[in-house]
């Protein structure tokens, strides 16, 4: 590893103390070896106590609880751990994000009081129980009941059918002790919509509780240190103290109030309040895609085949242009998407109003959706850039592959994710994103849209005049910032044209008709919102070398992006033929021009060596 | 499963009669589950010999010892078992297709009597040692030495160091009792390049045999039951007769003769004899993306998610013009490369010439590098496309995916087996394709290159025709053959002009520069290729209604081709931009009409249902 040095100070950023606190505790914890599914879960098990013991979850919670009240830094300290072993990850992640998240922010001092200490010191294993067999993306219409019951002053958990089952549910299959289980709440028959609720789901002993059915999701394509399990609730009673009642309570008596009013409104500030889960995909998928391009791009250093005409020498592989193009831009992307993951938790930490907070969601939703596509795209490229030895489970590719692969459509479908995306960009996020069905956004959009505006995201004064100052020069950044925002501009206004046909009759269809182009209205959004992160992460350098070094890396990922997308480009008359050309000619240049630099970029990811033991690159 | 009709008849083809039986012999079979990496392995020893026992072998072995003499019936039956499980596919593979196919073909009489009976009945299992841990891709140059002792008339096989290592050789680490292995021949000092040598690597207790170290390639991200392994050779001495000696003997006194002058063009004559293997993962890579395409469809024909706005019903999932736009242009796609595989087995099958042979080889190359990142796309798309449920093991899609992801870079990487196709269009296949330094393609054209001729490779009077009397209608198939005919020569052209400013000087770098070009018009031949083995394999269907389904499938696959390479269409003044639009919503409509024939196209795959025993289809 290099010597810590101006890069990696940029990339470690706003949190860096943090960042290398959580480093230095993940490299004091080794990789398991061959361990079967039940040995494996153990051993996650096991190292969760040791995350537990190490502090690790104290950033994010209270410090009335012992915690640090750190938001954006337990987002942080979560990516950390996406260099080591994504189940120990994705576990933490439900424990302490998704169950002691929910209890958080959900429930009210007393739910604290009782449950947060036992939660962060893993007294207490819980679940976040929400998805159902038949209801994933549709979260607004599970079909499990809490059903009040006055005479006794219970609520009845209940699951009417297979469809309405808890399903993929983390810690449920072997740990977990208590469920945040997301129902219908019904009072005296009617219903006020999802709600979460406490349900305890086993005993001391780890038995199922009474009308508790606990069932193992078995084996999984990756992750299989989760213990994903099905959890069925047979008339199952908690307490009324169960609800946690932050945003709907119902008295002893069974009268239901809210400071919210529509059950769907309401729903949907309570998910707002879970988006750290989506940030910290995000940024869970980042770390593992700059670990899988750490191992390629060393192996690419290292690996030689066929002997060069001039010389006796092998070539280096990533001096073939071919490896270049494979693996460089994909670094030059996972750069870009680490700064916009900083925005993106700045802004989750410090946010203050409700359209802050309806903007982030957004954020949040789109960045999920690029981060994760890119983590599945590149890690996929790594492991083929590696050949048969990137097969080889010892070295960590495969491991990286199998894990990450769900990112793409856990913490919400990446495709649904992208549709909210749009929705918040039509109605300049005058209502929480996931308020409306697809369609409705079709609806919404015929009724209120009063044109695009691109507000830009970072480094406000310094985009400006880097726009205002352009040439026409593809290397002129601002000229790619023109091109990114022209785009999501006409893409967006386009997208609204056509959906102002739909009425209340046709609605689905002229939805339905321009899905691809809501989805590439969303594309073109987030990566504006990358682009300008970049651009601002480039004007903080203090380093005028770095800053140089990173302008290249700045270009390939915009002309690269644009490169991806040229046909538009072209079909729009934003870039003539022989421009388009002159694009993927730049592309190859700048290539070639970072090829030298591609162990020092890679190096400063600062990935503890102690987790990329593959032995391709020892 | 439908019943059978005129679809399946048509996709069944040729060897319609073998790959029903070949069917039936699977469906005997039954799935394995939850096993660790040893009993996998166990119980895919015990399936092959289930399989040996039910005749599959038999198919491409001679008459002479029981065989059928099928060539191309034995890529038929392989393909099959891709329906199946991929270890047991592989391993089949390995035991006949690459170490009994390698006997075969590079042996003569004495070897085939004394060998090829055991190989057939798994008496003797065997690997195929090719690939080294220091060279995969440029295995001319291979460092392992078969010297020869004339004192003793024997061959001293020996691995000189650890990069010499024999590596990820199927059947090594648990099964094989000896290996095809390739070493560089020396006699008298003199090396004669690499040629394969039959080494004894375990004796019948299943101990190594004295001077062999075998070593474990562990676990890996998919093909567990087959057990991969490395092999190094401390002077081994095997007697003279060990030589598969077809293309180069050795005499008792030890004077090196073969009927085939240079080193190179001896060993690439070799390697083109077992062009087999790289037909059969091609094949096996399709039938695992039917199968993934056959889950995915049949889920999002049942799932539903979100509410109509306009009903109390939820939509089903492949009604959303997203789903179809993951989901249909693939399902295109494998019909077309099923209908090219076919082609390409005949022409195994019939070939007859040496030019018929190279040229073989190119497409061998060319479809197996499309067919098996197309397999890798598609199933990660249906394994997103099912969403959790596409995580869970039970449901099949996590080990397609990992089982086949090493498809894209085994029996030939990917990148190189492009150049290979690009060498025989810019060479006119007058000499093996891979004969030659990627860079000595630079030179090679730089003194040789003629022009391009667009040779069709199917159905020519029929293309012929339509051709001729197209109009410039989207739908219209001379037009889009025209499209792909005129892609192919203008790319090859400018390739080819490019390369002839190689000098023995710059060669390399000249290459290196335009080797993104190199790989365009490769996939721009395959692409056509694949193309017009669609085209008559519709003008071979005699049922009208089926012929007209066809050609909408083959119309999405032709214009999403064109779609996904639609930059260069516009770059090169093919396409206008309006033209280029109106070809995206052609696919669009197209999903729309093909999404009712859905379940019939995947159903005509005929995939024995006992072998589609995921939950979330039945």
């Amino acid at each position: 590893m290099a010597m810590p040095d101006e890069l990696r100070d940029l990339l470690d950023g706003r949190w860096a103390a943090l960042r290398r606190n959580s480093s230095e505790l993940l490299g004091k914890l080794e990789p398991a070896h061959d361990l079967d599914r039940e040995e494996y879960r153990a051993w996650v098990l096991e190292q969760l106590h040791a995350l537990a013991e190490g502090g690790h979850p104290l950033t994010g919670f209270p410090a009335a609880y012992g915690g640090k009240d750190d938001v954006g830094g337990s987002v942080v300290a979560f990516e950390v751990l996406g260099y080591g072993d994504l189940s120990l990850m994705v576990k933490a992640g439900v424990q302490w994000g998704l169950f002691g998240g929910a209890v958080q922010a959900l429930g009210t001092r007393a739910h604290h009081d009782e449950y947060l200490p036992a939660i962060m010191n893993l007294e207490l294993p819980g679940c976040f129980a929400m998805t159902e067999s038949g209801h994933g993306s549709d979260v607004q219409h599970l079909r499990t009941t809490a059903t009040y019951d006055p005479a006794s002053q219970e609520f009845v958990v209940h699951t009417p059918d297979v469809s309405a089952r808890k399903d993929y549910i983390g810690n449920a299959a072997r740990d977990g002790r208590m469920a945040v289980v997301f129902a219908q709440l019904v009072t005296a028959g009617e219903s006020h919509g999802v709600h979460a609720v406490l349900v305890p789901i086993r005993d001391e002993s780890g038995a199922p509780m009474p009308g508790v059915r606990i069932e193992d999701c078995g084996s999984k394509a990756g992750l299989n240190g989760v213990d994903n399990g099905r959890l069925t609730f047979d008339n199952v009673r908690v307490p009324r103290s169960a609800l946690l009642d932050r945003y709907g309570s119902v008295s002893a008596d069974g009268v239901y109030s809210s400071p919210i009013e529509g059950a769907g409104r309401r729903f949907f500030t309570m998910l707002g309040t879970l988006v750290r889960g989506r940030i910290s995909v995000a940024g869970g998928a980042g770390s593992a895609t700059k670990k899988a391009l750490t191992i390629a791009i060393r192996y690419g250093l290292a690996r030689r085949q066929f002997t060069r005409p001039d010389s006796d020498e092998e070539v280096v592989v990533l001096d073939y242009l071919a490896h270049q193009r494979r693996l460089l831009p994909a670094l030059a992307t996972s750069y870009a998407l680490h700064f916009a993951q900083e925005e993106l938790v700045s802004a989750l930490h410090d946010v203050a109003d409700d359209r802050g907070r309806r903007e982030l969601e957004s954020r949040a939703a789109g960045l999920k959706a690029v981060a994760t596509w890119h983590a599945t795209a590149t890690i996929q490229t790594c492991r083929e850039a590696c050949g048969g030895a990137g097969y080889l489970s010892e070295n960590l590719l495969a491991g990286l592959k199998a894990d990450t692969d769900v990112f793409t459509t856990f913490e919400g479908d990446n495709t649904v994710l992208l549709q909210l995306v749009a929705k918040g960009l039509l109605t300049s996020y005058r209502d929480h994103v996931g308020d409306l069905d697809p369609w409705g956004m079709a609806r919404f959009v015929a009724d209120q849209f009063v044109g695009v505006v691109i507000e830009r995201t970072a480094a406000r004064a310094i985009i400006d005049r880097l726009v205002s100052g352009s040439s026409d020069a593809l290397l002129d950044r601002g000229w790619q910032l023109r091109q990114f925002e022209d785009r999501e501009r006409h893409v967006v206004e386009g997208l609204a044209r056509r959906l102002r046909r739909a009425t209340a009759e046709n609605a689905f269809d002229v939805f339905n008709a321009a899905q691809d182009h809501v989805l590439h209205a969303a594309r073109a959004h987030v990566d504006r919102v990358v682009l300008e992160a970049f651009v601002a992460a480039v004007d903080r350098c203090g380093d005028a070398a770095t800053a140089g070094l990173l302008d290249q890396v700045c270009d390939l990922y915009a002309l690269s992006t644009i490169e991806a997308d040229r046909a538009w480009f072209l079909e729009h008359g934003r870039l003539t033929p022989a421009r388009a050309k002159a694009v993927t000619q730049a592309v190859n240049d700048l290539c070639g021009g970072l090829r030298p630099h591609a162990r020092r970029l890679v190096d400063a990811f600062g990935i503890p060596e102690g987790w990329l033991a593959a032995p391709i690159i020892t």
